[in-house]
């Protein structure tokens, strides 16, 4: 690999680590909604088009998931149901509504943080981004800043243990949020590129 | 089986038949709409508390298919992201999208009406419904009036045709839906009850 080769791949490097990185920022801004903390943002020609982050219990609706919104921000945008071209960055593997929403929307390159060993749809539980049997099959990459978005999961849970712990009692918002996400396994070390990753 | 036993199946029959004909009747408006005529009804303590059609080309919004929308607005009307309880009638089998999204809302009991081979996420390509993995399971019936639902999806696709031969080109608003239903498959008689139907 010459100089400039090196060059390019590590600005490359950069530029999709720059994303991920708004990603983990509205991941943040769940947290501070006391979501749980998942961000996500979709990428059109080096542009970001969309971000979001988890508010489902704030919505009080099961379509608040940070993928959902910024599919629905992304169509909007575009004017279209297809996302041709689109990437998506989001902090933690996708559960089944959100990886149908990406196959559905046809959309290219989905890169991901951490993995949910327990709903995650993208090689964890079943793998809806790579099956033969649909008319679209997406690029995935894993494990990008993998570390950030578990050690930001994991704080979170952390304060809702204790939150719990103080009142002896669930609130009503919080509960039922830690059972489809193994904040033990989310919150590993970041796992090696996964069966799902690609190399470029 | 005594007599006021058969009476009671039978009125039981009559009521879920009522909840599948509202669904049809969404597919209906749909259809006048120019969109894959695909309807869906929730349905709580008896009551139906949702419904709603695809309009996916309307609203250039991938979200926009009808089981989607119908989970939207039972969110609201239960003020929950959970809808515990429910039955969801829909008229062709869901889309991973949609199967995602009835699992992550733990709605109980899905009545489909016609299969579809190319796409459909409760047995047909994979079984999101029934995913042991998943912290959620749903009952699953199909074969609801599946004849009428596939004679409306038939009836769509020969209309779609015919227009598209008139104008020797697709129009970019129905273009693309086609692809992922299978109308020959879909408009054949009605199948059997499937590996999901649990018979009650």
């Amino acid at each position: 690999m010459g100089l400039f080769d090196g060059l390019a791949e590590a600005r490359e490097q950069k530029k999709i680590e720059g994303y991920m990185r708004a990603a983990l920022k509205e991941a943040q801004k769940a947290y501070d909604m006391h979501e749980v903390p998942i961000g996500c943002v979709i990428v059109k020609d080096d542009k970001i088009i969309a971000k979001a982050c988890n508010k489902r219990n704030h919505d009080r609706s099961v379509l608040s998931h940070a993928e959902i919104l910024a599919i629905s921000q992304a169509c909007k945008k575009i004017k279209d149901w297809r996302l041709d071209g689109c990437t998506m960055y989001v902090t933690l593997e996708p559960c089944p509504m959100c990886a149908g929403a990406i196959v559905q929307a046809r959309i290219h390159h989905v890169v991901i943080g951490a993995m949910n060993p327990k709903a995650g749809s993208a090689g964890s539980v079943i793998n809806i981004l790579k099956t033969p049997g649909f008319n679209h099959q997406c690029e995935v990459e894993s494990g990008l800043l993998a570390d950030e978005s578990s050690a930001l999961l994991s704080s979170f849970f952390k304060d809702l243990r204790e939150t719990k712990d103080a009142a002896e009692s669930t609130d009503g918002i919080a509960a039922g949020d830690d059972e489809e996400i193994d904040e033990k396994n989310v919150a590993a070390p970041a796992a090696a590129p996964t069966e799902n990753s690609s190399e470029e």
